[in-house]
């Protein structure tokens, strides 16, 4: 175990990723806590309060130390032409499912990212992990003073580099088979889909910090070839999607119990950000009438698909929701945490041993 | 060991990949057999006689097992102003190099898969591996007969299951990483760029045949990672590129040793089939001006281009060449193939004992 991980009282190197939207429920980063690993609450959507909220629910079932994930701050400037014309595109799915229509921008002020970082310092868990940038010095400052572990989030090997000038204890390395968003913050989308299997190693040889794996790890194989590419931990997403402490939706679960090597896609049309999710409908239609350069940057475009897809999802209907997962969504199965816990460990101890 | 390699009578797990277009020279191929592994000749470009003349030189250089890789048959029918549009492009390539302008199909009849098939069967190397398909029924009887020992390569589990089902040995599984062409043939590009990580793992699953891992392997590391996984043996290109024996060109040699993490894309734009190589102008002047839809399918494009690729290799232009590459270039470097054999086992051993 490295000196991180014994600091943090783990007594396994698997950390349960911060799943935004409504996966990372207080069992869930609990389970995963007291199995022996490290949950992560998904903040990115969350306000202040329901951060403190869902914090003090995690504590009341688990003693052991979580981290909390937080989105780092985009703002970005987005004509109204734009805006105008996804909502022209998105009212006519709105019309198909019987929903109001919509105009203008719909992303909600109320949320900030200053507020959320403020209710993270309040709530002080043991880690927080961001995804999409790098915090400013005066943040990772007041991070330090209160004792919080940071855990930058990685794509290549140059924001890697420059997460760990920024003073980060630890980076993921994300590969390009992980679920939900892509953390690339610098990177270029042509040239910056690079395989866990190859970022990892890169990754390791170009900052001294520690590397904590992630992107398609979903078993003890998956863990054992992460310690051999050189890192000390490994990040697992969809692996703990179809646990039953997770507040995965039944028809998302169904999907991704469904779902083989080729189920998954990369598409930028549900948040203005490129994540992995299960192809459907949705994600055809956008890219058969939709060029990737009209798509309203993140989160504009989040917000704006946002009463869609919950529209979809009370429906059941898997063709028009985001369901994000990783390219090893065919290995997951229906399980305990702890059940999940033990498997990894049992067989990670297998493979270490039969290599 | 895997029975199957003791059959073979490998002292390493390890198989140089059979690159195309001339990096795989007979010197480089024996190197790889002598250390104790198993050098491929990239034969899909091939004259018989030259498959014929080149398997004479191994023999000379070796006395160990090697292996050939055919691409399988593709006779596509491309439209003449499919072609045609495509030669006014290139034709302004031409112009501005200075090389003779072209018209209709170049695709020479003179080199067929049956004529090459037969020269493999009457050279008998230890090891057909072949990438595109699957063989007919007929072929691999024939194969079989000679006692040819016969790798397929799967990109996709699908592709995996297809592959044993026709009779082969081995099952390649390569991942998105990997330099040079996918060796997709059923998938979809959309689904189908799925990481060595969790092809691996999800290929091991479904078939009983022993599978091979590739892409992105560059080190020790990726060895132990690869075995981690599943895989009883990697297969590796880019890593071989840069050795002394190696054909590949010197400026070429120089890009893959100047690159990082992000420097490949996947193209369709010099074979009408993606294949990840050193991103270039010409790459994205073709992102840029010409759908993917509007390229000459495989092999067509492959022909039309070639002597703008020949040309601008022979004025060490690497703008307007195609260079191939997997996403680990970037941990490539200059040695003799007996060093690096060395250094992968050492390193292995060393990573597998840290584990």
């Amino acid at each position: 175990m490295h000196p991180i991980l014994s600091q943090l009282g783990l007594s396994h190197p698997i950390i349960q990723a911060g799943m935004a939207g409504g996966p990372t429920t207080p069992e869930l980063v609990a389970a995963v806590c007291n199995a022996g690993g490290m949950g992560t609450l998904g903040a990115g959507y969350l306000r202040p309060d329901e951060i403190l909220q869902a914090v003090g629910k995690i504590r009341v079932y688990t003693t052991r130390p979580f981290a909390v994930n937080l989105f780092v701050e985009a703002n970005p400037h987005v004509e109204d032409s734009v805006i105008h014309r996804m909502q022209n595109h998105l009212n006519r799915i709105r019309q198909t499912l019987g929903i109001p229509v919509q105009e203008g921008n719909l992303n909600p002020s109320t949320i900030s990212f200053s507020a959320q970082f403020e209710a993270v310092l309040k709530a002080k868990p043991a880690v927080l992990s961001t995804t999409f940038g790098v915090l400013d010095q005066e943040s990772m400052h007041r991070l330090k003073e209160s004792g919080i572990i940071i855990i930058g989030t990685a794509t290549t090997v140059a924001e890697a580099i420059l997460l760990e000038e920024s003073g980060v204890d630890a980076v993921v390395a994300q590969g390009v088979e992980a679920g939900g968003h892509r953390g690339t913050f610098l990177g270029n989308f042509r040239t910056s889909q690079i395989g866990t299997f190859t970022l990892v190693p890169q990754v390791c040889d170009h900052v001294t910090c520690p590397v904590i794996a992630a992107g398609g790890i979903m078993d003890g194989r998956g863990i054992a070839a992460s310690f051999a590419l050189g890192a000390i931990a490994v990040q697992m997403g969809t692996a703990f999607l179809t646990t039953i402490e997770a507040g995965t939706r039944q028809v998302y679960r169904e999907a991704i119990l469904e779902s083989r090597d080729e189920s998954t896609v990369l598409t930028k049309s549900f948040s203005g950000k490129f994540a992995r999710g299960l192809d459907n409908q949705w994600i055809r239609t956008f890219e058969e009438t939709i060029p990737p350069e009209d798509v309203p940057a993140y989160p504009v475009q989040h917000y704006l698909t946002l009463d869609i897809r919950q529209a979809a999802s009370s429906r059941k209907d898997t063709q028009m929701m985001s369901m994000w997962a990783g390219q090893g969504s065919g290995m997951a199965r229906v399980c305990k945490v702890s059940e999940l816990m033990e498997a990894l460990i049992v067989q990670y101890e297998l493979v270490r041993k039969g290599l």
